[in-house]
């Protein structure tokens, strides 16, 4: 059994569970009381509010202790717009930040603030020109994450900080997916995190604000913490919290090259070993333990049923296994593949071995899949188009209805079939489409609006456009080759 | 050494401490993830709701779980308001709510909202007739301690919930006193708690909304806990406040006897063993373990200080030992005496010596912090006004300065001099006042406020009121007997 979804959370460090023990002794009490067991609590928390000083560089005043990451962010955002709300009332983010980042600004243009949205490119990184290029007189904040959450991708930071600083403009950094491996480095002004993601455990999160930047916390008031996190201390918690950042901190330089190691063997090796995968995000700019990629013709929550059967525990961000019923918004700002879209993202300590069975169990767990689901059986490698005449193995599951009103436009209805239904159908009439001609897809999931344009990328027929229909979308592709 | 101030914090109970060890190694994950370690956080965080909401007698779908409980009251407050907003922006607290309470009323006022503050008695209750006289056609919220949290006295929440219910207002119930003591009866609306005051850990407050209150979830969009509490759940936290409650409330019934004799000592032997003691809050309808008591011409901090010192750890409202420089709004609220105000909570589990010890140390420490005072040594007993030719004892440590303007305005300079410095000046010179003359006291420090009127209530003086000065005010005082 081997857990590779580090990045959602990780199981507490032992070195952080220890320092929990002894703080629920010792750091339950109210440290804003006088007495001992209130002095003790306050030691503790002093001490740990200097652990995580140190290891964000910054100091200790500038750091309070949040209930969770998420919180952090609110918390960060809200209060930096509030606090130059004088200047103006335009807020930065990129495109792939946590959702935690995207409903602050949700909340902000509701309340009638202005957000723009700097775009990616298909590794998930902002260019740092396009970024300074959204900055405005009116800007209030910038947000940028240290490295993608999602596909690992490392952000320019301290470009962008080079260049919010010269428009003074305050940049936070959401650096819970980095902050266990290093200090985020550049001239940032805010930066937040997240406990559980580092190895410390839940109900800890970190918000630095910079001496001399403006801010304004909301909220009802509260003492606590500078007054910008409400609530009582969670002492033991938060010294456990340092304790692991310090603990994983020591081990980060080796563990970092061991496990850029390993995932280098899956970017590198499941291209080879599974026919018809995207693998995303940038190949060097990188965190050492997360790599994705995607599966043509798979469905992301059966994918994932499987390898939990199997014993891994990985996370996609495929639409089919969201609520929200709408593929990743990370893999749509990147354009890139999101149907049977897979996460690892390796704890430290993972050994080698778990890496090398995944690589032995994926390639039947794909297959598999892709015979339940009537796919096309790939003609030779990964970049080989199928033939419709070679789609001969797997039975045609669910056949759609195909229409041909005029022989230059083929019409596959898809209507009310989820990802990745669409897809799969398109590939498979793709064979009677002429070259030249096209093709039209209509449907209604989500995910073929993302998906269609990266099967034409991937097999390099043409992604002609997006026309309206009665119901859903048609998605237009001519056939080139 | 004797911890008395569960009403800030109690330690971890034993359950609570083993569930939270065995949640580290279960309950770690996310539990909105389909793989095995999420569905385990998952079960975990289900069960945990279930006993919960066993505790509370609600269902399991109307509690969440916030990170504490300042922010269940603040969460629940702010989204019963914007749920109503419709109805009208009016919003009714008690005078004595827990702060977090009034600080989130005085942003709803900042924001244009009104609120009523409901007047207590002398005992710290409300009136239920008061409290439904308030009530207006846009009243959108009332909100209502289940308990006093300074004094233990026992709000009439059932009748207040039933004038509530009648005007179609929903009562937010503030039970964080008395929710490890047994559920809150009557038919309230909303009701927030916090584990860590019950012997759960820190970081866990709980917020229940009833199935048909109107409610509307502030702040950033966040799918995790029904949407009313954004940020990873932290379930280790939550699996031992579940156990807890349930550990603390199997020992509810007989602890609650047990601790309610311990207080009832405490309410009854203080006054003997300590002259000049006012002891606060109602006598019958008051929590089991807390009393609280102040004590004339004490200083609060040095008598906590010296408390500490003896292995007795209290809390007090007295202003010199707030960051606020201003006496407890509880005590205010009250009209009862601030000054050497001490707060004895006891946890359940104290031991009948501890309480023993604490009434053999209290008459030496609160004589030895009069006589650093220079406060005027009691001729008799607790009511004996004491005769200003009986000043003999003590020194007069900085003596005011004593202006007689006219034989009937004695004049008593105060200013600058911080409690309980001014009522020891005016007990000082009672003495030199004729039978029906008046004395005024010069004072710029708050506790004089509420510290004179006390002290002529406790010594049988008149006090005739309060007139501006160019400094601070001047309380005048009628020498009555």
């Amino acid at each position: 059994m081997a857990y590779f979804d580090a990045a959602s959370a990780a199981p507490l460090h032992p070195v952080g569970r220890q320092a929990l023990l002894a703080a629920l002794d010792e750091g339950w009490a109210d440290p804003a009381r006088l007495y001992r067991e209130g002095r003790r609590a306050r030691l503790l928390l002093d001490a740990a509010r200097q652990a995580a000083a140190e290891a964000v560089e910054c100091r200790p005043d500038e750091l309070v202790f949040t209930p969770s990451g998420t919180r952090a962010v609110h918390a960060g955002i809200e209060g930096a717009l509030a606090g130059r709300r004088r200047v103006g009332r335009h807020l930065i983010v990129s495109a792939v930040e946590h959702s935690s980042v995207l409903h602050a600004a949700e909340v902000h243009e509701a309340q009638g603030g202005s957000v723009t949205e700097v775009g990616v490119d298909r590794t998930g990184a902002v260019a740092p020109d396009a970024f300074a290029g959204s900055l405005r007189p009116d800007t209030a904040l910038a947000c940028l994450q240290s490295a993608n959450h999602e596909v690992g991708t490392v952000q320019p930071v301290a470009e962008v900080a080079e260049a919010c600083r010269a428009a003074g403009v305050p940049l936070l950094v959401d650096a819970a997916q980095s902050l266990g491996w290093g200090p985020v480095a550049g001239d940032w002004s805010l930066l937040t995190a997240s406990a559980h993601k580092w190895g410390g455990p839940s109900g800890v999160g970190l918000l630095v604000v910079r001496k001399g930047v403006r801010f304004a916390p909301r909220g009802p008031l509260d003492e606590r913490e500078s007054g910008r996190a409400a609530g009582f201390e969670n002492i033991p918690a938060v010294v456990a919290a340092a304790a692991s950042l310090r603990a994983v901190r020591a081990e980060a330089a080796e563990e970092a090259a061991r496990l850029r190691e390993l995932t280098e063997r899956i970017r590198t090796r499941v291209p080879a070993l599974v026919p018809d995968v995207e693998v995303t995000g940038d190949p060097e700019r990188r965190l050492p333990g997360i790599v994705t990629f995607s599966c043509l013709y798979v469905d992301g929550e059966t994918v994932l049923h499987e390898l939990d059967g199997a014993g891994f525990s990985v996370s996609s961000g495929s639409s089919c296994t969201s609520s929200t019923l709408t593929p990743s918004h990370v893999l749509r700002a990147m354009g890139v593949l999101s149907e049977g879209n897979v996460r690892v993202s390796l704890p430290p300590g993972t050994p080698a071995e778990d890496v090398e069975r995944f690589l032995t169990v994926l390639p039947g767990v794909v297959a598999g899949v892709r015979e339940k689901l009537g796919a096309p059986v790939p003609a030779g490698g990964v970049r080989g188009a199928e033939r419709g005449d070679e789609q001969s193995g797997a039975p045609a599951v669910n056949a759609p209805v195909v229409d041909t009103p005029a022989v230059d436009a083929l019409v596959v209805d898809a209507l009310g079939r989820r990802c990745p239904i669409p897809v799969i159908e398109l590939a498979r009439v793709i064979g009677d489409v002429p070259v030249g001609g096209t093709v039209r897809v209509l449907a209604d999931d989500e995910a073929a609006r993302l998906d269609i344009p990266a099967w034409c990328e991937m097999r390099e027929q043409e992604y002609v456009g997006e026309e309206p229909a009665d119901r859903g979308s048609a998605y237009v592709v001519r056939r080139i080759s």
